[in-house]
């Protein structure tokens, strides 16, 4: 609901407006989620087992569950003036197409030459990484938004960089490739001979396309074996959630001055770092009971790990070499049917999310493809903007919310999170064009194998 | 010069600062350039010769040489409002990059989904046409960001829309063909077998890749001979020039705002609607004689119509089926050779840009692709921002004159129009990337050969 009735087509903050702080929504948990375990031990990991991939600022942050606010270092927020403040839109032209009395807001993250949020975490993480005296970082890249994104910060900030990017996204997309090498960064194409991991992969499966978990070991393996390098993750870790609270604060922010309250928050949700993001600022006021807001994780059909999934200890990886998370996971072995969103197509969940949705805080559904594409061209057209895949699954949830405000004549203010363009996804949109799209959904039984082989690790 | 020093990196007006107006240029220049001449008759044209082809409104545009200020109605300046205004950014990195004592800003319109700032005349001309009761465009396209851009227009308009685009370009960027698709338009690569002319050409030259003469030919066809439907043009002409002031008018608004004069102001010109859009109304102050600016047009080597080119009639179409316009042109049978920066490649310039040229109150210069990549990537490291091929034009002389400005200890303020993004562009990155950019530069005879043809329209 709304007091105000004079409000732009679009907020943007100022710059003395911007938040100079992140925003920790577990210092607000009355409950933290579990800890990650070390895989070896079963133990908790400590900061040690952390800093040999990870660097020293980032694991404290990671492990900070107590300090609510958390400053953003003045050269970051310099970073961020460069493509932030985002615009917080309202949807003005969609709400008279679909002629509801709801009220319809968008933080657009897309306006950034990684053409989505990744590029908030990518910044602070080059950062930390440069004050640390590190000289290069690695890391892997599936859709590429992230490797994009981690490429710009290297080159801003003066580090190396070397993506593994899955093969087959690399053959598929060899324009983001060749983005990522303009700003300087190595990309090799996973599996590759590079490493002791890649090979081992390319000679027990020969003519692999490769797969995320497979670039993540491969990116591993370089940093913890080359001096002064560590690895940078671009989703479902705390740490990376809370540098993207920016999101959320910025929103809060732009929404306060105009007197709007949200009655719902859309996120799509694939490791979670947008959707966390997005909702942490307003969650900290629900969790102290100030006010209530309802928020709704939205994701594929095809990977529905918050839906379908089990909340129970997993790996990070398919390679089973990272810590064990505790989330809700479709089962690191699970190979989610094609879809075109290729950043939701993620088998678990952010812990933090998981652990929010799990004690009822968050909504989750899932919605499939065709649907997903057909709220994206109702957006393009009317707003202007063409949405990223994984953004038209936030798209979809808030048209279908919106529709019922129209059924039920309510006046809601919905509030989604647009994370990004489609510009790099065209072929996926000529499959819709082309009314050659499908829909895969999972069987129980895909669901149930993948996850029974996790329990040795949830005794 | 400036004499404020706490300028933020982005300066965004508030909607109700945004113009209200497009700025007029011809009301200021002491002598107008000569008319558009029938090409049956060598007489002006008319304005019926032109309704013929363009609706109404526009055409009363196109003549109209004396009125300054000219009215954005309300339905089109919303429009703006979906993607306007666009930031006036200052580019302190750049500069610090640069060490030198000059101040840097540019002016970015890449930052919607057409990708350029095509969508300000795009947005006007599918909003009269919707007005004066048509129900359909045609136009072409060659390198697809203004047939990106009316197709977003029409898509919000509810007019249909048919693109003519070059075969080769269409094969070469299938993605911006389905940028088009997915926003309503039918793409028909050209020449195809649904024109006379179309027909014509590829029985003249089988397996032809297309050329924009012949798009443009095809479009016009389909557009004189369909009930309720006209032709779209995206640069060269007057009114487009008109309706891209609003770039130039919001930069002087926020320049003005935060005490900046800018001593340079620089833009790439293909066709001109970029460059005459950011210098209408700093061009109108210098001619008034109320304050002074540099202008420079920054063109390629490859295809260089001002600085090479001469001033004389010539055809705005290969094809020679438009009004002859005294333009600097290399002549409309000129074939640049290849470069990168698709948008470039026009044998002509704009007659107003021209006709300020030829007067003194322009400069011009060339310079060669592989320096202009250089820039991009420089820029791109820095700023965060991919640039545009074309828009990396003006990024190379704006780089080189701040180099100068070190070079002569000078502190002067340039601003430069970035017109966009290079998303879509990443083909002729890669050859950058690779090493393999090549320049090209046409020999005086061949200019001399073509330009030989026009003097039978230059008695």
């Amino acid at each position: 609901m709304t007091k105000n009735t004079d409000i732009p087509y679009k907020i943007y903050l100022s710059e003395d407006e911007m938040p100079r702080s992140w925003y920790n929504v577990r210092a607000d948990m009355p409950v933290k989620h579990d800890p990650m375990l070390n895989p070896a031990t079963l133990e908790p990991v400590t900061k040690e087992d952390l800093e040999k991939v990870f660097c020293s600022a980032v694991v404290e942050q990671e492990l900070n569950q107590t300090d609510r606010y958390i400053e953003i270092p003045e050269d970051i927020r310099n970073f961020y003036k460069m493509y932030r403040p985002s615009p917080l839109v309202r949807a003005y032209c969609l709400e008279k197409a679909l002629d509801t009395p709801a009220e319809i807001y968008y933080k657009f993250e897309g306006n950034n030459t990684s053409g989505s949020h990744k590029l908030n975490s990518a910044a602070a993480q080059a950062y930390y990484a440069k004050q640390e005296g590190l000289t290069s970082l690695t890391t892997e890249t599936g859709a590429g938004q992230w490797g994009t994104a981690l490429s710009m910060a290297c080159a801003f900030f003066g580090l190396d960089l070397t993506v593994f990017m899955v093969k087959v996204s690399s053959e598929q997309k060899p324009h983001r490739r060749e983005v990522m090498r303009t700003y300087g960064a190595k990309v090799i194409p996973s599996p590759s001979d590079t490493t002791e991991c890649g090979r081992a992969i390319l000679k027990a499966h020969p003519g692999t396309g490769g797969s995320l978990g497979c670039a993540i070991s491969e990116a591993v393996e370089v940093a913890v074996s080359t001096p002064n390098c560590r690895y940078g993750l671009g989703s479902v870790l705390d740490h990376v959630l809370l540098h993207q609270s920016v999101i959320g604060s910025e929103s809060k922010i732009a929404l306060d001055k105009y007197g709007v309250h949200p009655d719902i928050i859309i996120g799509c949700a694939g490791g979670g770092s947008n959707l966390g993001g997005l909702i942490s600022p307003f969650m900290g006021e629900k969790l102290r009971g100030e006010r209530d807001y309802r928020f709704i994780a939205v994701e594929p059909a095809s990977c529905p790990s918050l839906t379908r999934g089990k909340y129970l200890y997993d790996f990070g990886d398919t390679g089973k070499i990272t810590p064990l998370m505790k989330m809700y996971t479709l089962g690191c072995d699970f190979i989610p049917s094609a879809n075109h969103a290729g950043g939701l197509r993620y088998h678990g969940m952010s812990a933090v999310v998981s652990k929010l949705y799990h004690d009822g805080y968050i909504e989750a559904r899932s919605v499939e493809q065709t649907s997903v594409f057909k709220a994206a061209e109702m957006f393009a057209r009317t707003e202007g903007i063409l949405p990223a895949p994984e953004s038209s699954h936030a798209i979809r949830a808030a048209i279908d919310e919106a529709l019922k405000c129209k059924e039920n004549g309510e006046k809601k203010a919905i509030l989604f999170g647009l994370t990004g363009t489609g510009y790099f996804d065209m072929t996926a949109y000529k499959k819709f064009n082309d009314g050659e799209m499908s829909d895969y959904i999972p069987t129980d039984e895909e669901i149930e194998k993948s996850v029974a082989q996790l329990m040795p690790y949830n005794k």
